[in-house]
């Protein structure tokens, strides 16, 4: 059961999180964070929860040769790296992923996206992305709490192996746990969290409400 | 007729701009480049050559939201920001296009890109991307130099108010002025002028290149 906590806006977070460290599995950084601040202060962060899992939010879309000049920027201070399923293999998440994989670190990819915009074209190419997915055999993808069906089919089609990550729990809509009991690894969680007055503590009721919901749905499905 | 020089690479540039400023019409920044230097280095290399087009190629494919916190970090110091058309309006590019309007700023929407890859889900969107623009009348189109046939389609379906620019001349292999000829109004042209050991020639050249073919072009199409 996972939680990653989202820091999107440009901000300091290096007290948040030291306080968040042993409530979360880790925290995803957003461009405008990573652009404001630098790609160092990615590393500055994770000094303050060494071993928790670092994801660079980039959501890259460009040719190969442009995605690994970026990713190379910040991969030393994350495990891994998102782009978008939409840009293909060939010429592109194939150059990445075989540049991150020299480094040893993951690429992680966007196959669905949740805002109403997403069925004007994302959508329709969902066949086509998880083709892509299955040749690419990426380390993570990324599929959203609001398409709980997008969350299981990227599950049957690549495995228990393939470490799913889904946003949209909290202020887009989705209710704690969704995700996780739709098969997701981790749930992505931003201003719920980082928003409230008190987010150690609106951490720790979100992983309650996952807990909650976890063990009703496995209850259900098992039939036990 | 026009060319802008595709700065992606970190690197210094003050001195190449200033060098280029009357000879070129503008200049794309690459994302890698903004990430590394900060968005405060676009202000820096505006001030050697104020007056030219200046676009941050983000290749932003986020919702609203995310889109908008990473614009407005480098929207001041340019005069247009490129996002990906595939995320669609609501929530996304429709936030992002009011968001720029208000700061006086423009938007410019990839439609097609030209890598291998892009035949895997970019190229079926096409369609659809194009519905999006359509919709969303954004101030400016990316579409492949190695495309002419989408840059044409573009160019119907949006109308001579469109800016369409045209990346892949040089490097990625169309020749110089065949975007042009297909309707597009920039050709963005990077290594063969950045990587070249005297940009100023390599951008001179590039420019009779453009002229020469492009009054054959017209010259045949018109048939005078």
């Amino acid at each position: 059961m996972g939680l990653l906590v989202a820091l999107d806006r440009p901000g300091g977070y290096e007290e948040l999180v030291g306080k968040l460290c042993s409530r979360v599995d880790g925290f995803k950084l957003g461009l405008p964070l990573l652009m404001a601040r630098g790609p160092g202060y990615a590393g500055l962060l994770r000094r303050r929860c060494r071993d928790a899992l670092w994801v660079a939010d980039l959501k890259l879309a460009d040719i190969g040769y442009v995605m690994r000049l970026t990713a190379g920027l910040v991969a030393e201070h994350v495990d891994a790296v998102i782009a978008h399923g939409f840009v293909g293999v060939e010429g592109a998440l194939g150059e990445l992923k075989d540049y991150l994989d020299s480094l040893g670190k993951r690429l992680v990819v966007v196959a669905s996206m949740s805002h109403p915009g997403a069925r004007e074209a994302y959508d329709h190419a969902l066949p086509r992305i998880l083709e892509t997915l299955e040749r690419l055999r990426p380390w993570g993808v990324v599929a959203p709490a609001t398409r709980p069906g997008v969350v299981g089919i990227v599950r049957r089609r690549l495995g228990p192996g393939v470490a799913i990550m889904s946003p949209g729990v909290g202020a887009q809509g989705a209710e704690p746990g969704s995700a996780l009991c739709a098969g997701a690894d981790y749930e992505i969680v931003g201003r719920a969290i980082t928003g409230s007055g008190d987010p150690v503590e609106a951490a720790e009721r979100i992983r309650r409400e996952q807990e909650a919901r976890l063990s009703n749905c496995r209850g259900t499905s098992h039939g036990s």
